[in-house]
Protein backbone atom coordinates (compact mmCIF):
# COMPACT_ATOMS: atom_id res chain seq x y z
CA UNK A 1 0.00 0.00 0.00
CA UNK A 2 2.62 2.57 0.85
CA UNK A 3 5.56 1.58 -1.01
CA UNK A 4 3.90 3.43 -4.42
CA UNK A 5 2.99 6.83 -2.40
CA UNK A 6 4.16 9.04 -5.29
CA UNK A 7 4.63 12.31 -3.09
CA UNK A 8 7.77 10.32 -0.86
CA UNK A 9 9.02 10.98 2.70
CA UNK A 10 11.32 13.86 1.90
CA UNK A 11 11.56 16.85 4.59
CA UNK A 12 10.60 19.42 1.59
CA UNK A 13 7.66 16.86 0.78
CA UNK A 14 6.92 17.33 4.50
CA UNK A 15 7.35 21.07 4.45
CA UNK A 16 4.65 21.07 1.48
CA UNK A 17 2.08 18.77 2.97
CA UNK A 18 2.37 21.53 5.77
CA UNK A 19 2.19 24.33 3.97
CA UNK A 20 -0.96 22.54 2.12
CA UNK A 21 -2.66 21.89 5.63
CA UNK A 22 -1.95 25.62 6.40
CA UNK A 23 -3.33 27.56 3.84
CA UNK A 24 -6.38 24.98 3.05
CA UNK A 25 -7.40 24.48 6.90
CA UNK A 26 -10.24 26.84 6.82
CA UNK A 27 -11.57 25.83 3.37
CA UNK A 28 -11.47 22.08 4.28
CA UNK A 29 -11.50 21.71 8.05
CA UNK A 30 -14.04 24.26 9.32
CA UNK A 31 -16.95 21.73 9.27
CA UNK A 32 -15.25 19.13 11.31
CA UNK A 33 -15.51 18.81 15.00
CA UNK A 34 -16.18 16.11 17.22
CA UNK A 35 -17.77 15.96 20.39
CA UNK A 36 -16.28 15.58 23.96
CA UNK A 37 -15.60 11.95 24.83
CA UNK A 38 -16.00 10.66 21.59
CA UNK A 39 -12.93 8.43 19.99
CA UNK A 40 -12.14 9.36 16.51
CA UNK A 41 -9.75 7.12 13.90
CA UNK A 42 -7.42 8.89 11.77
CA UNK A 43 -6.51 6.46 9.14
CA UNK A 44 -3.42 7.42 7.56
CA UNK A 45 -2.06 10.49 9.42
CA UNK A 46 1.32 10.72 8.05
CA UNK A 47 3.93 13.48 9.37
CA UNK A 48 0.76 14.71 10.92
CA UNK A 49 -0.45 17.63 8.72
CA UNK A 50 -4.54 17.37 9.29
CA UNK A 51 -3.77 15.24 13.23
CA UNK A 52 -2.78 18.64 14.81
CA UNK A 53 -5.79 20.89 13.13
CA UNK A 54 -8.24 17.76 14.22
CA UNK A 55 -7.07 17.66 17.82
CA UNK A 56 -6.78 21.49 18.50
CA UNK A 57 -10.73 21.76 16.80
CA UNK A 58 -11.95 18.94 18.89
CA UNK A 59 -10.00 19.11 22.11
CA UNK A 60 -12.21 16.91 24.01
CA UNK A 61 -12.08 14.07 21.74
CA UNK A 62 -9.57 10.95 21.68
CA UNK A 63 -7.89 10.78 18.42
CA UNK A 64 -6.18 7.45 17.37
CA UNK A 65 -3.90 8.04 14.41
CA UNK A 66 -2.43 5.50 12.58
CA UNK A 67 0.04 5.18 9.46
CA UNK A 68 2.35 3.02 7.79
CA UNK A 69 4.93 4.48 7.89
CA UNK A 70 7.19 4.52 11.19
CA UNK A 71 9.34 7.41 10.26
CA UNK A 72 6.41 9.53 9.35
CA UNK A 73 4.79 8.33 12.57
CA UNK A 74 7.69 9.32 14.72
CA UNK A 75 7.27 12.77 12.91
CA UNK A 76 3.52 13.36 13.67
CA UNK A 77 4.34 12.59 17.00
CA UNK A 78 7.12 15.45 17.38
CA UNK A 79 4.98 17.67 16.45
CA UNK A 80 1.94 16.94 18.38
CA UNK A 81 4.30 16.70 21.19
CA UNK A 82 5.65 20.51 20.60
CA UNK A 83 1.95 21.80 19.53
CA UNK A 84 1.35 20.29 23.42
CA UNK A 85 -2.00 18.25 22.19
CA UNK A 86 -2.61 15.53 24.51
CA UNK A 87 -5.70 13.87 22.74
CA UNK A 88 -3.91 12.16 20.49
CA UNK A 89 -1.62 8.35 20.45
CA UNK A 90 -0.48 7.19 17.68
CA UNK A 91 -0.31 3.46 16.38
CA UNK A 92 1.76 1.71 13.41
CA UNK A 93 -0.93 0.06 11.42
CA UNK A 94 -2.75 -0.89 7.67
CA UNK A 95 -6.06 0.03 7.09
CA UNK A 96 -7.02 -3.25 5.88
CA UNK A 97 -5.61 -5.19 8.54
CA UNK A 98 -6.57 -2.47 11.86
CA UNK A 99 -5.77 -3.77 15.73
CA UNK A 100 -9.27 -3.05 16.73
CA UNK A 101 -12.02 -4.84 17.14
CA UNK A 102 -14.98 -4.01 14.96
CA UNK A 103 -17.08 -0.85 16.31
CA UNK A 104 -14.32 0.57 18.29
CA UNK A 105 -14.60 4.04 16.74
CA UNK A 106 -17.27 6.99 17.34
CA UNK A 107 -15.92 8.56 13.90
CA UNK A 108 -13.36 7.71 11.41
CA UNK A 109 -11.37 10.72 9.61
CA UNK A 110 -8.91 9.84 6.22
CA UNK A 111 -7.79 12.66 4.04
CA UNK A 112 -5.38 12.23 1.29
CA UNK A 113 -4.95 8.68 1.39
CA UNK A 114 -7.48 7.00 -0.46
CA UNK A 115 -6.06 8.22 -3.92
CA UNK A 116 -2.63 6.32 -2.86
CA UNK A 117 -4.34 3.07 -2.56
CA UNK A 118 -4.99 0.26 -5.09
CA UNK A 119 -8.72 -0.80 -3.73
CA UNK A 120 -10.00 2.21 -1.63
CA UNK A 121 -13.09 0.48 -2.08
CA UNK A 122 -11.74 -2.24 0.61
CA UNK A 123 -10.04 0.04 2.68
CA UNK A 124 -13.55 2.08 3.17
CA UNK A 125 -15.38 -1.02 4.30
CA UNK A 126 -12.39 -1.76 6.74
CA UNK A 127 -12.95 1.48 8.26
CA UNK A 128 -16.55 1.40 8.12
CA UNK A 129 -16.23 -2.03 10.10
CA UNK A 130 -13.99 -0.17 12.87
CA UNK A 131 -17.22 2.40 13.38
CA UNK A 132 -19.62 2.07 15.98
CA UNK A 133 -23.31 1.48 14.11
CA UNK A 134 -24.64 5.18 13.29
CA UNK A 135 -20.61 6.65 13.15
CA UNK A 136 -19.24 8.77 10.98
CA UNK A 137 -16.94 8.53 8.46
CA UNK A 138 -15.16 11.85 6.73
CA UNK A 139 -13.19 11.53 3.88
CA UNK A 140 -11.35 14.01 2.02
CA UNK A 141 -9.84 13.83 -1.56
CA UNK A 142 -8.12 16.03 -4.18
CA UNK A 143 -8.77 15.68 -7.85
CA UNK A 144 -5.96 16.82 -10.12
CA UNK A 145 -8.03 16.32 -13.17
CA UNK A 146 -10.21 19.53 -11.65
CA UNK A 147 -7.27 21.87 -11.68
CA UNK A 148 -7.41 24.48 -14.56
CA UNK A 149 -6.05 27.65 -15.07
CA UNK A 150 -5.82 31.11 -17.16
CA UNK A 151 -3.53 31.41 -19.39
CA UNK A 152 -4.47 27.46 -20.17
CA UNK A 153 -1.30 26.04 -21.24
CA UNK A 154 -0.67 22.53 -23.08
CA UNK A 155 2.44 21.86 -21.44
CA UNK A 156 0.52 22.73 -17.81
CA UNK A 157 -1.70 19.73 -18.35
CA UNK A 158 1.26 17.36 -19.63
CA UNK A 159 2.82 18.07 -16.60
CA UNK A 160 -0.17 17.48 -14.48
CA UNK A 161 -1.12 14.58 -16.78
CA UNK A 162 2.68 13.14 -15.36
CA UNK A 163 1.63 13.24 -11.81
CA UNK A 164 -1.51 11.66 -12.71
CA UNK A 165 0.07 8.87 -14.79
CA UNK A 166 2.72 8.44 -12.08
CA UNK A 167 0.19 7.87 -8.78
CA UNK A 168 -1.63 5.17 -11.19
CA UNK A 169 1.26 3.55 -12.52
CA UNK A 170 1.73 2.92 -7.76
CA UNK A 171 -1.74 1.87 -7.95
CA UNK A 172 -3.74 5.03 -7.21
CA UNK A 173 -6.16 7.55 -8.99
CA UNK A 174 -5.55 11.43 -8.39
CA UNK A 175 -8.96 12.12 -9.92
CA UNK A 176 -10.45 9.98 -6.96
CA UNK A 177 -12.31 13.46 -5.62
CA UNK A 178 -14.97 13.27 -8.16
CA UNK A 179 -15.55 9.34 -6.89
CA UNK A 180 -16.43 9.70 -3.61
CA UNK A 181 -19.75 9.43 -3.53
CA UNK A 182 -19.93 6.29 -5.88
CA UNK A 183 -17.08 4.94 -4.08
CA UNK A 184 -18.62 5.38 -0.50
CA UNK A 185 -21.75 4.20 -1.48
CA UNK A 186 -20.03 1.36 -2.95
CA UNK A 187 -18.60 0.31 0.44
CA UNK A 188 -22.00 0.12 2.06
CA UNK A 189 -21.93 3.32 3.74
CA UNK A 190 -24.96 5.32 3.97
CA UNK A 191 -25.90 8.76 3.70
CA UNK A 192 -23.37 9.78 1.80
CA UNK A 193 -23.00 13.68 1.19
CA UNK A 194 -20.70 15.27 -0.52
CA UNK A 195 -19.26 18.59 -0.28
CA UNK A 196 -16.74 19.92 -3.48
CA UNK A 197 -14.25 22.73 -1.81
CA UNK A 198 -13.41 24.95 -4.91
CA UNK A 199 -10.11 26.81 -4.45
CA UNK A 200 -10.16 29.69 -7.15
CA UNK A 201 -7.07 31.55 -6.90
CA UNK A 202 -7.06 35.15 -8.71
CA UNK A 203 -4.54 38.34 -8.01
CA UNK A 204 -6.63 39.59 -5.28
CA UNK A 205 -5.82 36.61 -3.19
CA UNK A 206 -2.17 37.30 -3.00
CA UNK A 207 -2.43 34.82 0.21
CA UNK A 208 -3.37 31.88 -1.91
CA UNK A 209 -1.38 32.79 -5.40
CA UNK A 210 1.87 31.96 -3.48
CA UNK A 211 0.27 29.68 -0.65
CA UNK A 212 -1.71 27.52 -3.04
CA UNK A 213 -1.36 28.30 -6.70
CA UNK A 214 3.02 28.31 -5.89
CA UNK A 215 3.78 26.43 -2.98
CA UNK A 216 1.00 23.92 -2.95
CA UNK A 217 -0.11 22.95 -6.87
CA UNK A 218 2.76 23.47 -8.73
CA UNK A 219 5.30 22.76 -6.02
CA UNK A 220 3.88 19.28 -5.98
CA UNK A 221 4.17 18.89 -9.51
CA UNK A 222 7.87 20.20 -9.52
CA UNK A 223 8.14 17.39 -7.04
CA UNK A 224 7.62 14.20 -9.68
CA UNK A 225 9.91 16.01 -12.67
CA UNK A 226 12.78 13.23 -11.87
CA UNK A 227 10.47 10.33 -11.53
CA UNK A 228 8.81 11.57 -14.93
CA UNK A 229 11.44 12.00 -17.20
CA UNK A 230 12.97 8.43 -15.76
CA UNK A 231 9.77 6.95 -16.21
CA UNK A 232 9.76 8.13 -20.13
CA UNK A 233 6.24 9.80 -20.08
CA UNK A 234 7.42 13.25 -20.59
CA UNK A 235 10.24 15.67 -21.94
CA UNK A 236 12.05 17.76 -20.06
CA UNK A 237 11.47 20.77 -22.30
CA UNK A 238 7.69 20.33 -22.20
CA UNK A 239 7.74 19.71 -18.45
CA UNK A 240 9.65 22.33 -17.40
CA UNK A 241 7.44 24.73 -19.92
CA UNK A 242 4.61 23.32 -18.03
CA UNK A 243 5.81 24.23 -14.84
CA UNK A 244 6.68 27.57 -15.97
CA UNK A 245 3.58 28.21 -17.58
CA UNK A 246 1.99 26.75 -14.26
CA UNK A 247 3.76 29.31 -12.28
CA UNK A 248 2.42 32.22 -15.05
CA UNK A 249 -0.96 31.17 -13.48
CA UNK A 250 0.26 33.09 -10.24
CA UNK A 251 0.81 36.06 -12.37
CA UNK A 252 -1.50 39.86 -12.09
CA UNK A 253 -2.96 38.49 -14.72
CA UNK A 254 -3.38 35.04 -13.93
CA UNK A 255 -6.51 32.38 -12.23
CA UNK A 256 -6.05 29.07 -11.03
CA UNK A 257 -8.71 26.68 -9.94
CA UNK A 258 -8.28 23.61 -7.91
CA UNK A 259 -11.04 21.69 -6.06
CA UNK A 260 -11.64 19.14 -2.76
CA UNK A 261 -14.33 17.12 -2.41
CA UNK A 262 -15.18 16.14 1.29
CA UNK A 263 -17.67 13.42 2.19
CA UNK A 264 -19.57 12.27 5.27
CA UNK A 265 -21.57 9.39 5.36
CA UNK A 266 -22.59 6.83 8.67
CA UNK A 267 -22.14 3.20 8.83
CA UNK A 268 -26.19 2.86 9.54
CA UNK A 269 -27.51 1.46 11.95
CA UNK A 270 -28.07 -2.58 10.70
CA UNK B 1 -21.28 40.08 -32.79
CA UNK B 2 -24.54 37.65 -32.90
CA UNK B 3 -24.05 36.22 -36.51
CA UNK B 4 -21.86 33.67 -34.86
CA UNK B 5 -23.97 32.35 -32.00
CA UNK B 6 -23.46 28.95 -31.54
CA UNK B 7 -26.42 28.04 -29.80
CA UNK B 8 -29.00 28.83 -32.75
CA UNK B 9 -32.11 30.43 -31.82
CA UNK B 10 -34.67 27.63 -32.70
CA UNK B 11 -37.45 27.03 -30.10
CA UNK B 12 -35.63 23.52 -28.31
CA UNK B 13 -32.52 25.86 -28.20
CA UNK B 14 -34.97 28.46 -26.01
CA UNK B 15 -36.49 25.53 -23.92
CA UNK B 16 -33.04 24.43 -23.17
CA UNK B 17 -31.69 28.12 -21.84
CA UNK B 18 -35.19 28.16 -19.81
CA UNK B 19 -34.52 24.73 -18.41
CA UNK B 20 -30.73 25.82 -17.56
CA UNK B 21 -32.19 29.36 -15.93
CA UNK B 22 -35.06 27.25 -14.25
CA UNK B 23 -32.46 25.17 -12.40
CA UNK B 24 -29.39 27.02 -11.71
CA UNK B 25 -31.47 30.28 -10.43
CA UNK B 26 -30.81 30.07 -6.78
CA UNK B 27 -27.08 29.07 -7.61
CA UNK B 28 -26.28 31.88 -9.93
CA UNK B 29 -29.38 34.42 -8.83
CA UNK B 30 -29.53 34.53 -4.91
CA UNK B 31 -27.35 37.15 -4.42
CA UNK B 32 -28.76 39.49 -7.13
CA UNK B 33 -31.10 42.20 -6.25
CA UNK B 34 -31.35 45.85 -6.93
CA UNK B 35 -32.38 48.79 -4.96
CA UNK B 36 -36.17 50.07 -5.65
CA UNK B 37 -35.91 52.91 -7.84
CA UNK B 38 -32.52 51.98 -9.39
CA UNK B 39 -31.86 51.81 -12.81
CA UNK B 40 -30.32 48.55 -14.28
CA UNK B 41 -29.00 47.56 -17.81
CA UNK B 42 -29.28 43.73 -18.79
CA UNK B 43 -27.08 43.50 -22.26
CA UNK B 44 -27.61 40.41 -24.39
CA UNK B 45 -30.74 39.45 -22.87
CA UNK B 46 -32.02 37.49 -25.26
CA UNK B 47 -34.96 35.53 -25.49
CA UNK B 48 -35.57 36.43 -21.75
CA UNK B 49 -33.91 33.58 -20.11
CA UNK B 50 -32.84 35.84 -16.80
CA UNK B 51 -34.69 38.72 -17.49
CA UNK B 52 -37.67 36.88 -15.41
CA UNK B 53 -35.53 35.91 -12.71
CA UNK B 54 -33.85 39.70 -12.63
CA UNK B 55 -37.32 41.73 -12.53
CA UNK B 56 -39.08 39.38 -10.48
CA UNK B 57 -36.12 39.45 -7.57
CA UNK B 58 -36.11 43.28 -7.92
CA UNK B 59 -39.73 44.01 -8.43
CA UNK B 60 -39.13 48.26 -7.25
CA UNK B 61 -36.55 48.41 -9.43
CA UNK B 62 -36.43 49.27 -13.31
CA UNK B 63 -34.76 47.10 -16.09
CA UNK B 64 -33.95 48.55 -19.61
CA UNK B 65 -33.05 44.86 -21.35
CA UNK B 66 -31.30 45.13 -24.96
CA UNK B 67 -30.36 42.64 -27.47
CA UNK B 68 -28.97 42.65 -31.28
CA UNK B 69 -31.98 40.03 -32.49
CA UNK B 70 -35.49 41.38 -32.82
CA UNK B 71 -36.92 37.70 -32.93
CA UNK B 72 -35.36 36.83 -29.36
CA UNK B 73 -36.49 40.45 -28.20
CA UNK B 74 -40.33 39.30 -29.36
CA UNK B 75 -40.22 36.58 -27.10
CA UNK B 76 -38.59 37.93 -24.30
CA UNK B 77 -41.61 40.96 -24.40
CA UNK B 78 -44.22 38.02 -24.63
CA UNK B 79 -42.57 35.99 -21.57
CA UNK B 80 -42.19 39.06 -19.36
CA UNK B 81 -45.67 40.07 -20.57
CA UNK B 82 -47.18 36.84 -19.62
CA UNK B 83 -45.36 36.76 -16.01
CA UNK B 84 -47.39 40.28 -15.34
CA UNK B 85 -44.18 42.13 -14.62
CA UNK B 86 -44.43 45.76 -15.98
CA UNK B 87 -40.47 47.05 -14.68
CA UNK B 88 -38.85 46.00 -17.77
CA UNK B 89 -38.77 47.59 -21.53
CA UNK B 90 -36.83 45.93 -23.92
CA UNK B 91 -34.53 48.07 -26.97
CA UNK B 92 -33.14 46.51 -29.70
CA UNK B 93 -29.15 47.42 -29.74
CA UNK B 94 -25.59 46.60 -29.79
CA UNK B 95 -23.65 46.61 -26.84
CA UNK B 96 -20.67 48.08 -28.38
CA UNK B 97 -22.90 50.94 -29.79
CA UNK B 98 -25.68 51.57 -27.05
CA UNK B 99 -28.19 54.41 -27.54
CA UNK B 100 -27.71 55.85 -24.03
CA UNK B 101 -25.28 58.77 -22.48
CA UNK B 102 -22.48 57.91 -20.41
CA UNK B 103 -23.53 57.39 -17.20
CA UNK B 104 -27.26 56.23 -17.63
CA UNK B 105 -27.28 53.31 -15.30
CA UNK B 106 -26.89 52.36 -11.76
CA UNK B 107 -26.66 48.94 -12.47
CA UNK B 108 -25.17 46.60 -15.55
CA UNK B 109 -26.08 42.84 -15.67
CA UNK B 110 -24.53 40.27 -18.01
CA UNK B 111 -25.25 36.94 -18.74
CA UNK B 112 -23.90 33.97 -20.67
CA UNK B 113 -23.04 36.67 -22.94
CA UNK B 114 -19.11 37.51 -23.59
CA UNK B 115 -18.55 33.89 -24.21
CA UNK B 116 -19.93 35.16 -27.49
CA UNK B 117 -18.19 38.01 -28.49
CA UNK B 118 -14.97 38.38 -30.85
CA UNK B 119 -13.82 41.70 -28.04
CA UNK B 120 -15.21 40.87 -24.57
CA UNK B 121 -12.87 43.38 -23.13
CA UNK B 122 -14.16 46.29 -25.86
CA UNK B 123 -17.97 45.04 -24.38
CA UNK B 124 -17.06 45.64 -20.86
CA UNK B 125 -15.42 49.15 -21.55
CA UNK B 126 -18.61 49.87 -23.36
CA UNK B 127 -21.09 48.92 -20.46
CA UNK B 128 -18.68 50.15 -18.13
CA UNK B 129 -19.04 53.82 -19.99
CA UNK B 130 -22.90 52.98 -19.59
CA UNK B 131 -22.74 52.97 -15.74
CA UNK B 132 -22.78 56.21 -13.44
CA UNK B 133 -19.81 56.92 -11.08
CA UNK B 134 -19.91 53.79 -8.39
CA UNK B 135 -22.13 51.68 -10.73
CA UNK B 136 -22.01 48.52 -10.19
CA UNK B 137 -21.81 45.47 -13.24
CA UNK B 138 -22.60 41.67 -12.89
CA UNK B 139 -21.26 39.41 -15.15
CA UNK B 140 -22.01 35.82 -15.23
CA UNK B 141 -20.09 32.83 -17.71
CA UNK B 142 -20.13 29.26 -17.84
CA UNK B 143 -16.34 28.03 -18.65
CA UNK B 144 -16.54 24.50 -20.34
CA UNK B 145 -13.01 23.64 -19.55
CA UNK B 146 -14.67 23.19 -15.80
CA UNK B 147 -16.75 20.19 -17.00
CA UNK B 148 -15.50 16.72 -15.27
CA UNK B 149 -17.48 13.61 -14.32
CA UNK B 150 -17.14 10.16 -13.05
CA UNK B 151 -16.85 7.95 -15.47
CA UNK B 152 -14.44 9.47 -17.47
CA UNK B 153 -14.20 9.24 -20.92
CA UNK B 154 -12.00 10.77 -23.58
CA UNK B 155 -14.85 10.78 -26.23
CA UNK B 156 -17.35 12.96 -23.70
CA UNK B 157 -14.03 15.03 -23.16
CA UNK B 158 -13.83 15.22 -27.31
CA UNK B 159 -17.39 16.05 -28.02
CA UNK B 160 -17.15 19.25 -25.53
CA UNK B 161 -13.97 20.16 -27.47
CA UNK B 162 -16.11 20.27 -30.30
CA UNK B 163 -18.33 22.94 -28.41
CA UNK B 164 -15.65 24.89 -27.40
CA UNK B 165 -13.66 24.65 -31.12
CA UNK B 166 -17.18 25.05 -32.59
CA UNK B 167 -17.63 28.66 -30.34
CA UNK B 168 -13.83 29.72 -30.69
CA UNK B 169 -14.67 28.97 -34.41
CA UNK B 170 -17.64 31.59 -34.55
CA UNK B 171 -15.24 34.04 -32.85
CA UNK B 172 -16.33 33.14 -29.00
CA UNK B 173 -14.61 31.55 -26.05
CA UNK B 174 -16.34 28.57 -24.07
CA UNK B 175 -14.01 28.58 -21.41
CA UNK B 176 -14.35 32.51 -20.66
CA UNK B 177 -15.49 32.11 -16.87
CA UNK B 178 -12.11 31.51 -15.64
CA UNK B 179 -10.74 34.47 -17.57
CA UNK B 180 -13.28 37.04 -15.58
CA UNK B 181 -10.82 38.46 -13.06
CA UNK B 182 -8.45 39.96 -15.49
CA UNK B 183 -11.10 40.42 -18.19
CA UNK B 184 -12.95 43.04 -15.87
CA UNK B 185 -9.40 44.19 -14.44
CA UNK B 186 -8.49 44.88 -18.29
CA UNK B 187 -11.44 46.68 -19.33
CA UNK B 188 -10.36 49.49 -16.09
CA UNK B 189 -13.40 48.00 -13.56
CA UNK B 190 -12.91 49.03 -10.04
CA UNK B 191 -12.57 46.05 -7.14
CA UNK B 192 -13.35 42.63 -9.17
CA UNK B 193 -14.78 40.00 -7.15
CA UNK B 194 -14.92 36.84 -8.57
CA UNK B 195 -17.40 34.01 -7.09
CA UNK B 196 -17.51 30.17 -8.31
CA UNK B 197 -20.52 28.45 -8.47
CA UNK B 198 -19.54 25.03 -9.04
CA UNK B 199 -22.42 22.69 -9.98
CA UNK B 200 -21.54 19.44 -7.91
CA UNK B 201 -23.96 16.64 -9.13
CA UNK B 202 -24.24 12.93 -8.10
CA UNK B 203 -27.20 9.84 -7.59
CA UNK B 204 -28.25 11.75 -4.53
CA UNK B 205 -29.44 15.13 -6.31
CA UNK B 206 -31.75 13.51 -8.75
CA UNK B 207 -33.06 17.09 -9.75
CA UNK B 208 -29.62 18.06 -10.87
CA UNK B 209 -29.10 14.99 -12.62
CA UNK B 210 -31.88 15.94 -14.71
CA UNK B 211 -32.20 19.29 -15.20
CA UNK B 212 -28.43 19.90 -15.26
CA UNK B 213 -26.66 17.12 -16.13
CA UNK B 214 -28.72 15.25 -18.76
CA UNK B 215 -30.73 18.39 -20.13
CA UNK B 216 -28.66 22.03 -19.66
CA UNK B 217 -24.93 20.44 -20.26
CA UNK B 218 -25.12 17.28 -22.08
CA UNK B 219 -28.28 18.75 -24.18
CA UNK B 220 -26.24 21.70 -25.09
CA UNK B 221 -23.41 19.86 -26.21
CA UNK B 222 -25.49 17.24 -28.42
CA UNK B 223 -27.02 20.26 -29.92
CA UNK B 224 -24.20 21.06 -32.19
CA UNK B 225 -24.09 17.53 -33.38
CA UNK B 226 -24.32 18.46 -37.11
CA UNK B 227 -22.12 21.53 -37.06
CA UNK B 228 -19.43 19.55 -35.57
CA UNK B 229 -19.63 17.03 -38.08
CA UNK B 230 -20.03 19.68 -40.82
CA UNK B 231 -17.28 21.29 -39.40
CA UNK B 232 -15.08 18.12 -40.52
CA UNK B 233 -13.61 18.34 -36.13
CA UNK B 234 -15.46 14.94 -35.16
CA UNK B 235 -16.49 11.62 -36.85
CA UNK B 236 -19.76 10.74 -35.80
CA UNK B 237 -18.43 7.36 -33.78
CA UNK B 238 -16.62 9.54 -31.00
CA UNK B 239 -18.85 12.29 -30.97
CA UNK B 240 -21.92 9.65 -30.52
CA UNK B 241 -20.02 7.96 -27.94
CA UNK B 242 -19.15 10.85 -26.08
CA UNK B 243 -22.78 12.27 -25.82
CA UNK B 244 -23.72 8.30 -24.55
CA UNK B 245 -20.65 8.81 -22.07
CA UNK B 246 -21.66 12.22 -20.97
CA UNK B 247 -25.22 10.56 -20.55
CA UNK B 248 -23.78 7.71 -18.17
CA UNK B 249 -22.28 10.47 -16.12
CA UNK B 250 -26.14 11.07 -14.98
CA UNK B 251 -26.47 7.08 -13.90
CA UNK B 252 -26.41 5.73 -10.31
CA UNK B 253 -22.82 5.79 -10.18
CA UNK B 254 -21.81 8.71 -11.88
CA UNK B 255 -21.29 12.32 -10.54
CA UNK B 256 -21.22 15.53 -13.03
CA UNK B 257 -18.81 18.53 -12.10
CA UNK B 258 -19.16 22.29 -13.48
CA UNK B 259 -18.59 26.05 -12.52
CA UNK B 260 -20.20 28.94 -13.68
CA UNK B 261 -18.50 32.18 -13.00
CA UNK B 262 -20.13 35.52 -10.92
CA UNK B 263 -18.66 38.70 -10.99
CA UNK B 264 -19.24 41.84 -9.22
CA UNK B 265 -17.09 45.03 -9.97
CA UNK B 266 -18.00 49.01 -10.23
CA UNK B 267 -17.10 51.62 -12.48
CA UNK B 268 -15.05 53.52 -9.87
CA UNK B 269 -15.71 56.85 -8.49
CA UNK B 270 -12.96 58.61 -10.49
Amino acid sequence: MGRGYVHGYDPRENERLQDQAGTLVELLHWDTSYPGGSSVLEAGCGVGAQTLTLARNSPEARFTCVDLSEVSLAQARRRVAAAGLTNVQFQNADILALPYEAGSFDHVFVCFVLEHLRRPVEALRALGTALRPGGTITVIEGDHGSAYFHPDSEAAREAIRCLVELQRAAGGNAMIGRELHPLLTTAGLSEVHVSPRMVYVDSSKPDLVDGFTKKTFTAMIEGVRESALEAGIVGPEVFDRGVRDLYATAGSNGVFCYTFFKAVANRGWA
